[in-house]
């Protein structure tokens, strides 16, 4: 994507920010990180440890926090504004809806509608995708190429899914969702019962809710309940490579990160927080606001905003303590040898 | 889905149940978990966790295990059998059987089949999918949309195959296999050597086999072997997202919980179970029998029926009494530097 | 595939490899494990663990390395040479060239290649294939069936995308790349910014760009940058589900085993090695041959040459000296008591 933004447009879109130095250029044309950017570039600090960086690079432009001190290179300016990275989501924002406007709707010639399908107005339909029986796209909504819309599900407004989203039978998808690429909803939950050394298989009946707001990331797979439903609450992000069991219910606004498992049946209340690889076994709730770092371990309820690490996953400073205890341990025994041989 | 079910029906699918209580209701419409069924609804008790659940429980009919001691609430029926999970699916496949019944065979307008491949009686191939040259499809088999049957390979009789399930050459299905969407069966094995630096290619040119009963969760994984075969045992089930390395070979009845990864090579005798996100170094044998918790690290062989956790690997039961001792390292360390601040 | 092989074509494979013994066999039909093997197979010692298996094995002929002593059974022949794994790679490939020759180069009938495309000579597209507005497909690449070249994208000469690779928008594949099925490249980055309490989506302008001689393996994620690019340097290999967050930058001929996560922003130097479901959080730098065991997790930022294990991550020999003591906890805190009781 090409594109260029002169200062006066800058300063539109932030109209409260602080500006100090001057710089020759009229328009940029690139934003990078502090230590890549060169002369033409718009840079930023979000993250105070890259703080070091700023004198020395090369961006005509960093977008810094009030609080930062320091005088701008030649030819350089410094934005001040409350909040760069809030500031640079903002700035790409406006770069994306003015530099790549979305092509207009458009069902591809090679997609497959079945007729029972109902496609509301100015949706897009990429190439090789199939929308079932019974189906429902709701307005405005973009189904990339090879996607699969299973008979009964629906799709809200607003929405775009990427290429080969499978959406299984009786998936029911809010509003401006947006699943990545590959993302499996609805696949069978894994349930058997063994019964004489033989795993039976139960069937899995139920649906999968996904409310408005979801962001859902690339290859990540929901099982659809083994009756009632899986639902993902309203505004909840969710990674890569995420595993969601049968019967799970996710809350509104959690965030979920890459190749994190949910085993069947867990409840996340709200705003819960969890780090990459983290595991949870089945049957658990997790209370509103917990944060779970990445990698833990999950085998017990959690309270309202506890912060646990580790497998076994205990509060977050008890487990660094612990680590750091643990690093001692050859110590601990030589010393404890000294003391035995003392006595 | 819609269903409902009679009184009579229950009975007759239940013949050895045992009736207390009584409803007014002649039909039930809905299974639903015991917290949140109502008037009208089957619900049960499935785990014994939930057993203080069941005297506040709306449901019109619950089933329950003959153990199970209360008096069922007005309007209320409890049904008394052996096991009520089981009893529940069993329940499940006749609703399924009944109200969602399999749509007619048909092989869809846009599927492409190589004029050498051999298709069965009574298949479905979904629109969008590729059947390869000399590939095979047995009777009553299901292709879903966008699946890949690639050149030589063969699919048994009466297997499910969901969207967008890829199958590279030379992939031998058994019977009654499920595969749930986006797996994919025979990518090249991760094997390299490293010749002056350089990772070389070593070409991968044997096959999978997956046997009678299985079935595979969503975007699972699973390679070629580098010869021979890679294969998967009778009636083993696997989760979503696991990793099956080249030349693993999966004995019968196993089970295998979502992201666990399985290096080149492993080999699990029959029966064995691993949790969520265990992982097994190349070239191990894991005992009949063998349990291995979640998040397990496994880098040693496993004897048959041993039940390990953590990593490194320990006994369950050792594990867990050195996860209690874990926490009271800075008790211990307290204790110690009092005892030699005594000396 | 079905091959054989005459002895005097493993001499012309092996020209300065010591023969030992001799068989009847003229020609050789599998290869396979030592345990395995039968009469008129080839077989080979690749890893010194399996050497006890050498003596009983009925394999035809045995690679050896030239440091075996032993005597070959009857009608058996040792094959000795430097590397018996590099000279099976060798044979393998060998094989594959003669035995397995690619079909000649073809556009599937049902492909879509918009008519901005550029595809090059010798190029094959498979069935259901799409080929987006500006994109470059190179001479002598290969795409499968159901795979998504997006728009603006880039594919390099002697690539093969195997089945529903996708590529989104603005993905630079170099050379003699491979990808296997379902690799997703360019989904959209893990990036939000919580703006009273509302989780706003940072839109993600960069690319994500992959050099020469690249394998990824099925079902990886590899997502773009925010802005800038995502890297993966010549000659690295990548297994299955691994994920790569958003501005990674992987150096040259790193190593990357299954199910690895790997946060937004990290940097990886050249030669890197990382054990199956190892876990990076983001920002950090990961110094030239590195080693990281699996299922670590890296919360810091990694030297040179240092070999980490763990969960913190500790150097190696630390960590597996500290692993074996706190297997001896249990007899620590009963001798600690005995002290105690004692004063």
């Amino acid at each position: 994507m090409k594109y260029s933004i002169s200062f006066e447009k800058l300063l539109e879109l932030f109209p409260t920010s602080k500006v100090e130095g001057s710089t020759e250029q009229t328009k940029f044309c690139g934003i990078s990180a502090l230590e890549r950017a060169t002369s033409g570039d718009i840079s930023f600090l979000g993250n105070a440890k890259y703080k070091k960086l700023v004198p020395t690079s090369n961006a005509s432009v960093i977008l810094l926090p009030h609080s930062y001190t320091g005088t701008p290179s030649h030819n350089q300016i410094y934005l001040k504004i409350d909040d760069p990275s809030v500031g640079l989501a903002c700035l790409c924002k406006f770069l994306e809806k003015e530099f790549a406007p979305s092509p207009p709707a458009e069902i591809h010639s090679t997609a497959w509608i079945d007729p029972t399908a109902k496609v509301g107005e100015r949706v897009s339909i990429g190439a090789f995708s199939f929308i079932g029986k019974n189906a429902t796209v709701g307005n405005n909504s973009k189904i990339g190429t090879h996607c699969h819309v299973g008979d009964y599900s629906v799709v809200g407004e607003s929405c775009q899914l990427y290429p080969s989203v499978k959406l299984l039978t009786h998936c029911y998808i809010g509003s401006r969702v947006t699943l990545n690429a590959g993302v499996v909803v609805g696949s069978e939950g894994y349930g058997f019962d063994t019964v004489d050394g033989v795993h039976e298989k139960i069937p899995h009946l139920g649906k999968v809710v996904i409310e408005d707001d979801v962001e859902i990331g690339a290859n990540t797979c929901l099982d659809r309940a083994r009756f009632e439903e899986t639902r993902i609450g309203k505004g909840t992000k969710i990674d890569n490579l995420v595993q969601i069991g049968h019967n799970v219910r996710i809350g509104n606004g959690c965030l979920i990160v890459a190749q994190v498992g949910i085993a069947g049946s867990v409840k996340f209340e709200d705003e819960v927080v969890v780090g990459g690889q983290a595991g949870f076994a089945g049957h658990l709730t997790v209370g509103k606001g917990a944060k779970i770092a990445g990698q833990a371990g999950i085998t017990k309820n959690v309270t309202p905003g506890a912060f646990l690490k580790g497998n076994p996953a205990l509060p977050f400073k008890l487990s660094q303590r612990i680590s750091i205890l643990q690093k001692r341990l050859p110590e601990l025994f030589n010393r404890f040898d000294a003391i035995e041989s003392n006595d």
